[in-house]
């Protein structure tokens, strides 16, 4: 039955945009999210709307699930096809359309990766700023899917903060466009800001407009090493609150500085416990200005030593650093475990402690980074799935971590999305009330529950 | 019936919160948009959250409709009870509760004055930057419904860029809350950003967090006079394509200078076709670079003369030339119909020439004035409501205006909303499918429809 199955999308589509095979299959099974793998039942390439279209329709005559993916960098499993049926692979889809640099937008295909976008505006001195960890091979369509943040968040804000026009295959394969090219438009409901971050489970975006700024003309990257985690979050706070908002203010903390250093040897102190790295960007004469209320920022929270990127090629290894976090500390142990809780960033300090406090309570080895200038940190379980044991107490800290951060007036995910990996604790945090309206206005789009489920709301097994 | 209906409406609330006299009725019946006027049965001022909730259980068991409203400024009907039933008015829920200055947000009550705002948070050094034409009398709660602009949208960004949280009472009187005080928060649907821009449709916010930014350390106004508003709406083109945002960057047409000159004697030259008044801000060296940038443009456009205000005083006088603009246009005929459409910044000139077309060949008065930068005009027809052959011709040639706009890639309402004023456009700019979803979405929150009838949404009569 799946050989007549797969046999007709290649009738359909062409056999080169049908993938298949056992392997293949296995290969569209998860993201980057760990604990999570579902098969799906076949695999389709789209390379124009076209594709899309047929797909939807495909799908819904068969009446299966299609679970839509760019690269598959996400980290709450929001690609993964948790009931199988079709996965939707947009990366072909990769055409920078239209670069207005009279206008300052940017009009993309879904399947463009997030780091080709910023060199082609770089190129005519604009600048797209949203920049998450994972943008040398995540994908457009996939950061306004899952709302990414990034880096640059602080002063920049996040994808949807740039999202000013959507075209979306809905279920059935017809489209809808939401927005314009306007900078302002308030006619209707704002279909296009809610649709950012709605996880494949509301539509297929197939052609996307993005705002663009100008592109800041210097910056400075500062690298502030301390012996206590919290004299780090407390410089946060000290910063924002002298009304400077730098471009990236991110935190590690002496685990990971460990993981980072075993992974690239670039001459971090093992000794400390915890860095922050400060970038500030803009006019030059704005900068020298913020560079000094970061360094006394710093001084006044028993920084224990300050450097300064000497040149953009110091900056560019400061920040690999920092990107690498991630794959440093996956190397560590088998299992990797990453939230991505926020909270109002005066709360950085206590939030800090009470992860020390659990890792300690539990047993468990965690390393937090983050986006600490945006109260969000990605506190990081070091761990091996085949510890049942362990595994099982790993799950209780984060309980504890995510009530916290709810109770801190926080949220459990800050950019990564709810996905699977969250959805059991939504509830808990927005009430029953609000998800049951979330679950209402998904029915309007997708009746049957056939766009990526499993993803926001938990399907009762 | 009314009698008993009020009565118990008294009983429920405390008589000082409910009007009902016949003069009351008349003036909670309209707001700032002509030729439209309902009459409400009854209008309760709400003066906490329990006064709302109490109201919305009230008309559920009544079966009525209940339109919110602040000051009453809108100009697209958003405020007015076309189907009657009660008015609730959020005035006097005026506290500003929390500026957060370490955390830079601010956290109000729905009635809060938008001047009143800028004021307390500019004392601390802190900036919302939303200033919609009206903002002395306008309120919170009213912008965010509307989705606010305003004259520093160009570079700061229009209402719902700012808003973090919204608590929010339902047609049932239950109270949900979305968002949190993170300036990151991607779990589950971003229904605060999909709740600005409702127009009251949806639900009503008792309680709402803003998003605060440093105030800019220095500005410096503009003044440009042209001979031909072709080369004042290209010098916008030309600006921005210089990679210069200015924080305002407004346009006057010649009818709307000869009106505002009428009106306050404040020595605008006459014969001046049109003019730009042009704001920069920001730090002292960046703003001394704009400046440069803005001089070139203007001059490379056959300017006229090139004024800079010479003070604090003397810019505050331009602005307030501009924010006059709309009074004056209205008190030179009886009836004034002005609209809010909005094109890519390159179109603007298009647009003008179109409408200076139209103009011409029906026969009627417009001036236009608007936020050029942002690409949203808005041309004001002066006319008489008691000329119905005139009203036909107007209504005739706002059409075709519309059109215009959206065959360029515009938008019917750049930041006044759909309302009544609109609603009957609407569908020809986003279509009938996405209409449809924006209804089944409406009805998850509001099955009976009556939160604010007959916005966005036309009533069939």
């Amino acid at each position: 039955m799946n050989k007549t199955f797969t046999s007709r999308l290649e009738e359909l589509l062409g056999s080169k945009k049908v993938l298949s095979s056992a392997s293949e299959l296995l290969c569209y099974s998860y993201d980057a999210t760990p604990l999570t793998s579902f098969k799906p039942d076949a695999i389709v390439r789209a390379y124009n709307e076209e594709d899309i279209q047929k797909v939807l329709e495909f799908a819904t005559q068969e009446n299966i699930p299609v679970t839509t993916r760019g690269s598959g960098t996400g980290l709450s499993g929001g690609s993964v096809p948790v009931k199988g049926g079709i996965v939707l692979v947009t990366t072909a889809m990769n055409k920078i359309i239209e670069i207005d640099s009279e206008d300052l937008s940017v009009t993309v295909e879904p399947g463009v990766i997030t780091a080709n976008l910023h060199s082609a505006v770089e190129a005519l001195d604009l600048f797209y700023p949203p920049d998450p960890g994972s943008m040398k091979i995540s994908t457009i369509g996939g950061n306004v899917a899952e709302n990414a943040g990034g880096l640059r968040g602080l002063k920049y804000g996040i994808t949807g903060d740039y999202v000013m026009s959507l075209d979306t295959f809905l279920v059935d394969g017809s489209k809808v466009k939401y927005g314009t090219k306007c900078v302002k438009d308030v006619a209707g409901y704002n279909m296009t800001k809610f649709l950012v971050g709605t996880e494949g489970t509301i539509g297929v975006f197939s052609k996307i407009v993005l705002k663009l700024v100008p592109k800041p003309k210097t910056k400075k990257t500062f690298l502030a090493l301390y012996d206590d985690v919290i004299d780090a979050a407390r410089t946060v706070s000290t910063i924002i609150s002298r009304k400077v908002i730098p471009s990236t203010l991110e935190l590690m903390d002496q685990v990971t500085i460990n993981c980072v250093e075993d992974y690239s040897q670039i001459g971090l102190p093992r000794d400390v416990v915890a860095l922050l790295l400060i970038e500030a960007d803009g006019h030059p004469a704005v900068v020298a200005e913020e560079a000094n209320v970061i360094e006394e920022a710093c001084k006044a929270n028993n920084v224990r030593t300050l450097k300064i990127a000497k040149s953009k090629q110091e900056s560019d290894e400061l920040f690999t650093a920092r990107r690498m976090a991630l794959s440093a500390l996956a190397r560590a142990k088998p299992t990797t475990i990453l939230e991505d809780i926020t909270v109002p960033r005066p709360a950085i300090p206590e939030m800090m402690a009470l992860i020390r406090e659990v890792a300690g309570k539990f047993n468990i080895l965690i390393g937090t980074f983050g986006h600490a200038g945006d109260g969000n940190l990605h506190p990081t379980c070091l761990t091996d799935e085949r510890d049942l044991d362990e595994i099982h107490r790993v799950h209780e800290a984060y309980e504890i971590i995510f009530d916290k951060a709810i109770s801190l007036g926080g949220t459990i995910s800050g950019e990564h999305g709810t996905g699977i990996a969250k959805s059991k604790y939504l509830p808990s945090m927005v009430g029953p009330k609000a998800i049951e309206l979330m679950r209402k206005i998904k029915a309007c789009f997708d009746p049957s529950g056939r766009l990526n489920p499993g993803k926001i709301f938990p399907i009762e097994r």
